[in-house]
């Protein structure tokens, strides 16, 4: 069996699908967005979903950072019990969890997002403790929140809260993801650019009567790319610590930047296909793809493990399918030819927060097992 | 709230995505395939990666099925720990994983599979305890194994494992799952006919030699449609448990099979685009997705939550897209106008395998929870 069973000089023996850190490179990755938010004077919330585990969430302690994002109240709960005390959840507040809003709010500084006066109603009804909110306003993706000109949805939503003064107004908060999709960093700039002015007016609105509100934005293309935050007092953006192939392809990362790899297991070939079986499918990666630059639809990028990590990679082998634990390579001829049965390749994935998720733990270069909150 | 954060007559509050099974028509399911091969005189084994629960499997072997497929061996040795003491891991197998091979193999009756002889020739060196293997035969989905007419390879496997008489040769066995995207019954007949004659020209070819081997199919689709299994001696379909919208598109099942249900939380509606906005998203279904009758993609149908379980869906609700914790439903005039912020809508799955393992667990009607295998 080929050298390519171990990484991180032998202290590690891969037998199945791994999911490798560079912890390294992770690191670097949140001081580069920690000094970008410094230099712009924004508060830095980084949205913890992508890593998802308590252990890599100290990487941003260790730098000073003491505020978080999250995606559900189970997710602020699990990190609630490692010490972080001020997490906002980011996603239209789902009422019927009252229960555990409200040990969350006893506990810590907890923020949760309103799109309707019907969810503040239901939920003021069963408050105990007192709790920030954030309107969510929808800029543009039209998935979730108000739009910025509907001043009378808005009105609605603070008229409600302000029957009870254990809701606290904090500002407007957007997820403008649909930069995820953009074509060009042009294109992210006039998604962030249009967003701001947006918020930065509505802010301006309603700051005489809420003179401490913020704005709050923070999709990792626009954080990455971006140089003018005017408008924003804080970003939140997740998916930057490890990156991945989908943000590379939209400009917002380099290939070197990408902190994450799959080690996949060989266990067949195909010689007349030039196709190369690996243990490594669905339930590993999520079915998450990217568009490579030829325009067809891929789910990783072959790279070959070596002792300190990974390669870049060549581009010219790909996964070019997945099924429940089935990969299956695209693979060049010198690929094709170098892999042997029992060697074991590098995958850098599609989409980092899926994999993760997925994966339910992963591994430094170095051999340290990351726990991730369990499903 | 609404009545719909109650099912199964009050028993269990749902607060969170949380994955429903009909249990009862699951067990139906279970039976109606395994009469179908009792009638047919095929050995039953159940493919186990769809459920991933021990308790589960119980409803196998309360009708007496002792044989099991899984997809992985860490999966095999989750079920061998409960009593399961024949298993065929149905997946090329990874020699990397020779420990656990051999901790199996020294428990349990185990089937492997190979597909070169290279495999056989790198597990060979290693192998403690005897083992039965099959010969992966690729009869058109183009994924892995040996084509049928490939004698070079098949003997080259064969050569190489005789060498090996803890090696023992059970026969030939195939996923035709090209079945899965089959546009019709007649399609699926076609896929389904071809592989078996290749498959028994085969047997017939190595019979002499080896007297005792057999033939190994089972798709879903071909599995519930067919009724001419001439040339099979064994059927190993998974999904058939609890169906999904995918296998209703391809006509394996009506809807009324389909025994799983996401019950999601109402978040967020938007009046002018008729969307709903679900607790409830990739990370909990996966991102798998299925064609509606019109051409378009869906992730799943909505269906009304009822005492008893869930209505039949109307089909004209469906989530039309998945973020991480977020999906979207397109909602009918009749849903948008009935479905509350803090009601609970039920959605029907695309693929219920991918789904069962992104919640790692789920509930039955009666409010018994079942544990799926952790990643």
């Amino acid at each position: 069996m080929g050298d390519f069973t171990r990484v991180g000089r032998e202290k590690m023996k891969i037998t199945v699908p791994t999911l490798l850190v560079d912890k390294k490179k992770a690191i670097e990755n949140i001081k580069f967005m920690s000094e970008k938010a410094k230099r712009h004077k924004l508060i830095f919330r980084p949205h913890l979903k992508t890593p998802q585990s308590v252990q890599a969430a100290k990487w941003y302690k260790e730098i000073g950072v003491n505020k978080a994002t999250v995606s559900s109240f189970r997710m602020a709960e699990y990190f609630a019990g490692e010490g972080w005390d001020d997490i906002t959840v980011a996603f239209p507040v789902n009422v019927l969890e009252i229960d555990r809003i409200n040990s969350l709010a006893e506990k810590i500084n907890l923020n949760i997002l309103f799109t309707s006066h019907e969810a503040v109603s239901l939920l003021s009804e069963k408050l105990k403790f007192p709790i920030g909110f954030f309107i969510k306003i929808d800029t543009g993706m039209r998935r979730s929140g108000i739009e910025p000109d509907n001043f009378k949805m808005i009105d609605d939503v603070l008229n409600e809260a302000n029957r009870n003064n254990k809701l606290i107004f904090k500002g407007f908060l957007a997820h403008y993801g649909h930069t995820y999709k953009a074509k060009s960093t042009e294109e992210i700039k006039s998604i962030h650019e249009k967003s701001l002015l947006e918020l930065k007016r509505l802010k301006d609105n309603y700051k005489r009567n809420f003179p401490d509100i913020i704005v709050s934005v923070g999709d990792t293309p626009s954080c990455s790319l971006m140089d003018n935050f005017d408008g924003a007092d804080e970003i939140r953006p997740g998916n930057f610590i490890f990156y991945d192939l989908q943000q590379w392809r939209n400009g917002s990362c380099s290939l070197d930047k990408i902190a994450v790899a799959m080690a996949c297991p060989v266990v067949a070939k195909n010689e007349e296909r030039k196709e190369i079986v690996i243990y490594g499918g669905g339930v590993h990666f999520s079915k998450d793809s990217f568009v490579m630059e030829n325009g067809v639809t891929a789910f990783g990028y072959i790279v070959n493990l070596n002792e300190s990590g990974w390669d870049l990679p060549d581009k010219k082998s790909y996964v070019s399918s997945l099924s429940q634990e089935h990969g299956i390579i695209k693979a060049s001829d010198e690929l094709f030819c170098k892999a042997k049965i029992g060697d074991v390749v590098g995958v850098l994935p599609a989409h980092s927060c899926m994999t993760v998720n997925c994966m339910g733990r992963f591994h430094t270069l170095e051999g340290e097992e990351l726990s991730v909150m369990q499903n």
